[in-house]
């Protein structure tokens, strides 16, 4: 059923270009599980260090609430948002950039019902890493993040079919 | 004496420009060891994975003799140069090009007094890794040539001011 998914599709669930192209070669997958392996296989294997960092920068920083910020982003980070008072989004904004600065990439963390408190005090702990050390905890998130967007794509197709049948 | 050093010899010592900012800033230093022991905490703490990139693409791949190859660069592959012979160089060559589609940097190894025979079985074995293996694997290659290259500093300084006194 997903042979429809395009590279498109899977850039929305993580931003390399290189995984994307991999994933709509690799299909079609046949079930949920079979789709997430495989992202799991080439996200850490196939898609290098460049790879990653694109990937990576297709994230807005934690907090971030323009209106360009996609849906998915948004309800990934609706526990955070609800659980943010204006001096913890300040010092949040403040640790972002610092650890912007430091990395070269934008702090990365797996949201889903995290609440803002909890994610600022990881921030911290995370900010004293070493870069390797940091990147490799960030593309384990990513991986994490890509993952549970997979399974909405599922979820989206079937219900979609459900609908139209 | 070192003191004169500035941020333009660093780099000549490593392609990063955070690692060189970070030397001129933190000398004048006591001897040989306390520079290299800075340098080290530096590139591993401070320098980011985009400045590591950075750091790796001020290298010509291995076996490369065009004359924008630096001095110390050849003086580093002369073994490497005197032991191959035009089938090991070819395939060296596809091997560098294979690594570099693979990773997106250039196959970085200490090369000082290895033969080329040698640096053929290392890219072979290296080129089996993950991504982010490689990418420490590279850095801590880096590190060595760095290390060395500043002991050349550090000599040639100290000709200089004997031929001086």
């Amino acid at each position: 059923m997903e042979s429809r998914w395009t590279e498109e599709d899977w850039k929305r669930c993580c931003g390399s270009t290189k995984f994307a192209k991999e994933m709509a070669a690799a299909g079609p997958f046949s079930d949920l599980d079979h789709a997430v392996r495989t992202a799991r296989h080439i996200w850490l294997n196939l898609v290098d260090v460049k790879g990653w960092l694109e990937g990576f920068a297709a994230h807005p920083a934690i907090g971030t609430t323009s209106p360009s910020v996609s849906q998915w982003c948004k309800e990934e980070q609706s526990k955070a948002m609800t659980t943010a008072t204006d001096t913890t989004m300040e010092e949040l904004k403040d640790w972002n950039r610092k650890y912007m600065d430091k990395f070269g990439f934008v702090f990365l963390i797996c949201a889903s019902g995290r609440g803002t408190p909890e994610i600022l005090a990881e921030l911290k702990k995370r900010y004293t890493n070493r870069p390797i050390v940091e990147l490799e905890n960030a593309a384990h998130e990513e991986s994490k993040i890509t993952e549970l967007r997979i399974k909405r794509l599922f979820e989206t197709t079937e219900v979609a079919a459900t609908s139209v049948a």
